[in-house]
C-alpha cells in the first residue's frame, strides 16, 4: 500500500511556545512531499522531524499572516546552499506574487529565482503524481486583505473490489479474462459491474488553515480520514472570535461532527491554552479528537 | 556583586541543525539585556531559555546575512502583540536602515515604527547603564557589500582596592575620613594613592561575529574575561576560507592565545562538523576553549 503520512511539523500559532513551533505540517504520499505553511523554524523543524531538509515538490500557504509564513526564505536560502536547483512551485490564495515579493531581498536573487508562484482560484485543484491532487478550499480569515484557504489532498478514486468467486461461477476464468474484465470489457456475456463492486473512496485529509467557522470546511471534508482544523480558541475567548477570524475548539468539533469526519486533529493551539482544556471542550462535540504536539505523525490507512 | 552572564541563544551558523539554532547571544548585566544578532527561530530559543520573551533593551547586529537576522520580524511582532510599546533600538553596521528595510513589509506598520535604527561607525561606543557599554569592533566579513562587526561589552572600571590597616597605619580613622579618600581627597596629609590601589578592571566580553581571522580582535580582546569567537570552519576547509571570510577553530584559538583572554567560547558551528572536532583543533592552541551548547549560559566573575 502506498504511504500517505501527515506529520506536524508545528501546531502552534501566532508566537511560538517552547513546545509548539509556529504553522508547517508535511503531507508526504507516495514519493509526494508537500508542505501546507512554513512559518518561522520550519527547517529547523523539518531538520528535526526528517534528519534534513527534505526535498519538498511543493509549498501551500494558506493566507500571509507572518505566523504562517516567515520560515520561507531561511527554508530556501538552505536550499539554495545545499545546491537545490529544482525549482519549487509555491501555491497561495490571491495576492501570491506580491506577498512573495516580500521575501525578495531576504533570498539571494538566484534562490528567489527558483520560486515558481501559482495563484490559486478557490476551488482549483493542483494535480500530483497517480492521480493524488490538492484543492483549494475558501475559508473566512484575513477577509480584509485577500483570500484564505484550507486545502483538501485527495487520493483519486480505486476500482470496486473484484469478485473472484462470483466470476467463476458466472463461467469466466482466472487469468486473461480477469484483466479483461477489470478494463471494462465483457467477457463470455459478463459485464465488468456483474463482478465489480462499485468504486471505492481514496484516502483524503483536510487542513483548515486559519478561519472562523465555515460551512466550505463542513463540505470540504465531508466523510474525510482526517480533518486538521484550527482551534485558536476556547468558547471563553469569544470576545475575539469576531475580530481575529478565528474557532474554538467547539466550533471545530461540531464542524468535525457534522462532516462526519473519521478521525479530527486540533491544530493552531494558542500559547495561551494547555491541550488539555482544547481537548475538553473539542470532545463535548466530537469524542477522540486529537491535539498533536510537533513531530506527531500520523499514518492514513486504506480501508475496505 | 552585579550579575553578567551570557546565555547563548544560537550556537550555529549559515543552517540551523536539530542540535543548534541560528545566531542570537543574550547579555544581562545588571537590568540591562542585550541581544546580539537575531537568526530564525531566536524568539522560540527566548521563550525556551527565558520563560518569555524577555524584554531586550537594544539589539545589535553584526551583519546582515540572513542567517543572522532572519528571527527579527517574528520576534518584533510577537513583541508587539504582547503590547510592547516601548521602542527598541537596533544598532549595526552601515547600511542598516536599508537592511531594516528588507522587514518592513513582514512587520505590522506600528511594529516597524517601534525600530529605532542606530548605525554605528567602527570604534562607535554605546553607553548603557551604569557604565555599561558596547563598542564596535570591525572586523572581516562580508566586505563586498559593506562592514561587519564583533562587539565589545566592557563595564566601566571599578575603583582601586582601600587598604585598611594601611590607612589606619598613616593615622586616618575609620568614618568619614575613610570617605574622603575614596572621593580623591586627602585627609591629614594621606594621599588617596597612598592607601587606594591601580583602577580595576570591569568585566569585558568580545563577541566576533562572522569573520576571517584579524588583528581588530585582537586587540579588543586583549585580556578580556571571555572570548566568543566564531569557528565556522576547520583547518581541513582552508579551501573555503578565502571565499567564505571565516574563521577555523586554529584561528579563533590563535587569536585567543594572543591576546591572552580568560577564556574562550567558540559558536557559529558548522552543521558539518561536530563539536569534538572543533574542540580538538581548538585546544592545540588554547587549553580549555569551550564549544556552548545552545541555552548553555556563563557568568562573569569579578576577580581581585
Amino acid at each position: 500500500m502506498t504511504d500517505f503520512a501527515v506529520t506536524f511539523l508545528g501546531t502552534g500559532g501566532t508566537s511560538p511556545s517552547p513546545q509548539r513551533g509556529l504553522p508547517a505540517t508535511l503531507f508526504k504520499r507516495g514519493g509526494t512531499k508537500l508542505l501546507v505553511d512554513c512559518g518561522e523554524g520550519t527547517q529547523r523543524q523539518l531538520w528535526i522531524s526528517e534528519g534534513g531538509l527534505t526535498d519538498l515538490d511543493a509549498i501551500f500557504l494558506t493566507h500571509y499572516h507572518s505566523d504562517h509564513i516567515l520560515g520561507l526564505p531561511g527554508l530556501l536560502n538552505s536550499y539554495q546552499l545545499r545546491g537545490r536547483d529544482r525549482p519549487i512551485p509555491i501555491y497561495g490564495p490571491k495576492p501570491l506574487m506580491r506577498n512573495l515579493n516580500r521575501f525578495r531581498t531576504l533570498m539571494g536573487g538566484h534562490t528567489f529565482s527558483l520560486l515558481r508562484a501559482h495563484e490559486l482560484a478557490p476551488g482549483e485543484r493542483v494535480d500530483f503524481a497517480d492521480g493524488f491532487s490538492v484543492m483549494a478550499v475558501p475559508v473566512q480569515h484575513n477577509r480584509g486583505s485577500g483570500h484564505a484557504f484550507g486545502y483538501r489532498l485527495a487520493e483519486q478514486n480505486r476500482p470496486g473490489r473484484f469478485d473472484v468467486e462470483k466470476a467463476k461461477s458466472l463461467g469466466v476464468h482466472p487469468g486473461p479474462d480477469f484483466g479483461k474484465l477489470q478494463a471494462g470489457h465483457t467477457v463470455r456475456g459478463v459485464k465488468p459491474d456483474d463482478v465489480i463492486g462499485p468504486e471505492r473512496p481514496g484516502r483524503t485529509v483536510v487542513i483548515s488553515g486559519d478561519t472562523a467557522p465555515t460551512k466550505s470546511i463542513v463540505m470540504a471534508a465531508h466523510e474525510v480520514d482526517l480533518l486538521i482544523h484550527e482551534a485558536s480558541l476556547l468558547t471563553l475567548d469569544r470576545d475575539w472570535k469576531e475580530k481575529t477570524e478565528h474557532s474554538t475548539a467547539l466550533d471545530a468539533a461540531r464542524i468535525a461532527r457534522e462532516a462526519r469526519v473519521k478521525k479530527l486533529a486540533l491544530y493552531h493551539i494558542s500559547q495561551r491554552h494547555r491541550a488539555k482544556q482544547v481537548l475538553k471542550e473539542a470532545w463535548n462535540n466530537y469524542m477522540g479528537a486529537i491535539v498533536p504536539n510537533d513531530f506527531d505523525r500520523i499514518d492514513l490507512h486504506l480501508e475496505g
